[in-house]
């Protein structure tokens, strides 16, 4: 293996260790010890890559951004597929299955609470929201019912997708597919027209279904 | 001051000053110093009070349990005032304002994540969502639209009003009335009943409004 592939795989290691640790014990009282420890790396392996805690939790977020940005940006489907709604639908449920099974990702959630970071651009929490709203707005035209209120639809997806997320830390139903299709199947009723509602899907298309 | 009036006292101060310094900065990282420090009372005084951290820990729970209970514990309106759908709504908003407001009852919540007092009876989370169980059952004869799935309502409450206190932590916006009846504004005209609609206020009764 080449000296620098090595290293990739090393920085990579030491990202997967501390998004764990900082997952389940807290970003506070994790220490850089436990962390190359767990990673199977020397001290001074950590130090090459990570000067401080705070770098490494800097590496966490920004690993955690670059997934959160693939999940986002997934190819939206065609009106006669549902189109931005169902893009909307589809995307709620590949970010609570990622929460599930990816612990960057989580950690990356989970360290937009810690000062220490704060004040470092754009909060994941930040940028689901700003997605949402995106989103919404491209659905606003012909999908949504008149009487709904898009900013009403931004607060109630962003709220229950964060509050199932945070469930799910305790209780990993929350992040079931079962869970958010309850939410789309109350919800879709309420906020799309006729013929929308009879092309999207609450559980997500089938591609999403893992 | 009698003495015994002194010591509930001080042992109300520490309690306020964990529920505090737990919010503020996690309960891994607090210190038994600095939580008496914050009370204005000795190392001694505290050790009288609690003996570890977990019992203050228990303590802080304890006194947040009670206060959530006596939000849910409200007098309920009659069927003509929007009966038991009126409660849920009534109920989310104070407890919202309750989490605002009130740091015992947060720290409460937040407790519930920290392991080393995990299996200590039920967490607020798990009431919460049994609450809101019961209370969906209540309304769903004469209350709710006869396609509502009362499980898919009780996650969807659930899930909204855990997501806007999680939000709130960060941005107190998402912990405001105006949030709140975002959300029930959405939802209202997907569940209710024409004539219970007529009846239920999205922002809650004025006796709630604060």
């Amino acid at each position: 293996m080449a000296k620098q592939e090595r290293a990739v795989r090393t920085r990579n290691a030491l990202i997967e260790s501390a998004a764990e640790l900082f997952s389940r014990d807290g970003y506070e009282v994790v220490s850089l010890a436990a962390i190359s420890a767990r990673a199977g790396v020397s001290n001074g392996a950590l130090h090459f890559h990570f000067p401080s805690k705070a770098a490494l939790a800097a590496a966490v977020r920004g690993a955690a951004a670059e997934r959160f940005d693939r999940i986002v940006s997934a190819e939206r489907p065609p009106p006669q597929l549902g189109g931005s709604l169902q893009a909307l639908v589809d995307t709620s449920h590949a970010l609570l299955l990622s929460l599930r099974q990816d612990l960057v990702l989580r950690a990356g959630f989970s360290l937009d609470g810690v000062a220490e970071d704060a004040g470092r651009g754009v909060s994941l929490h930040e940028r689901w929201h700003a997605w949402v709203e995106d989103i919404v707005a491209r659905c606003a035209r012909e999908q949504l019912l008149s009487d709904v209120a898009p900013r009403d639809l931004v607060a109630t997806v962003v709220g229950a997708t964060v509050g199932f997320a945070e469930l799910g830390g305790r209780d990993v139903r929350w992040l079931s597919r079962i869970t958010l299709t309850r939410f789309w199947s109350l919800l879709l009723p309420r906020i799309a027209t006729a013929p929308t509602q009879r092309r999207v899907v609450a559980t997500g298309r089938p591609a999403e279904v893992v």
